[in-house]
């Protein structure tokens, strides 16, 4: 399997990145929630590079971290975005499409939800986060996708945790799974280590 | 006072926004939760006119919805982007301004947050969101500004509920408020009036 990667991402990790412990790894500083946007950029037209080729139609992703990154990437494939969100507000109505997602950061439960005329039969979905560790949300929005009639065209991720499994376990699933860094392990005080 | 309207967005929320009473106003089709990026980015251009002239070092919003926005906006300025948070989560640490915002639409009331590292004294602060109505975000959006030494440079908006008075309070207490499309009034059978 070829695998890309995007040394100035992995790079500004090693800089700016902290480990708060075996598990966390805190990029506020430049990918959520403060965000350097020419590093989004430079992600978006790395996702583009990445999956030439392949057609897609509509980026989905998951609120909220994950909504700047799927709209600066959405600007080089001229596809419309459109967000999950995790609770049912006032403003949404129609038929919904739901996927029970646990939170790892949160250690909660979120019902995360599309309407279901935001995501029609027959599209060719590229799904962008920012982080995939066990893969909860991602299998809630695959799930979606194809409980759409639609088809998941690839998952691209900033950052892969990749001791975590989720981006393994689903590539072994046949989702192809693009992350533009994976942490094969880290540690506050021995570091990061990334995947080649 | 000069204000700038942008057509394209009116005539689209003519076209494709649904008034569900006389208070809420459907554009998910577009602007959130689907969102075409073309238009978002004819915003950002349009934000980053509006505010020509005007010192901006840093773009403020408030998750989840206004994030696309304010990063596509980000773009045409060259500055970072900080979203507000609503509930602290595991991931953020370190000490935090905050604000107390009671939420129109999902009649709850929100501490929303920002490190108050990632806005630094002295900042001139441009803060983007989709709605305005009350303005009750955007008071605690300002209010976390203040108290962190730095300066609002205006407020961008897209669509403004003028007729829920906000936006012309915050004028009257001297805040530079710029909305792309202002609803004067609104109803599911005789539509919608836009300010001129």
């Amino acid at each position: 399997m070829r695998l890309f990667r995007m040394q100035a991402l992995i790079e500004r990790i090693r800089k700016d990145g902290v480990v708060l412990d075996g598990t966390i790894l805190k990029v506020g500083s430049f990918l959520n929630q403060q965000i350097d946007i020419g590093l989004y950029n430079d992600m978006g037209r790395e996702f583009a590079r990445i999956f030439a080729g392949t057609p897609v139609t509509r980026i989905l992703t998951i609120e909220a971290s994950g909504i700047g990154i799927a709209c600066v990437t959405a600007q080089y494939f001229n596809v419309p975005v459109v967000f999950a969100k995790k609770s049912k507000s006032a403003n949404v109505s129609g038929e919904l499409l739901s996927a029970q997602v646990p939170s790892f950061t949160h250690k909660n439960v979120n019902t995360v939800i599309v309407p279901r005329e935001f995501l029609p039969a027959g599209e060719s979905v590229l799904i962008i986060d920012d982080f995939l560790a066990h893969g909860s949300a991602l299998d809630g929005l695959i799930s979606i996708v194809r409980s759409a009639g639609a088809s998941v065209a690839g998952v691209g991720i900033a950052i892969e945790k990749g001791f975590q499994g989720g981006g393994d376990r689903l590539r072994s699933e046949g989702v192809r799974v693009e992350s533009l860094a994976i942490v094969d392990s880290m540690d506050p005080e021995r570091g990061i280590a990334f995947r080649n």
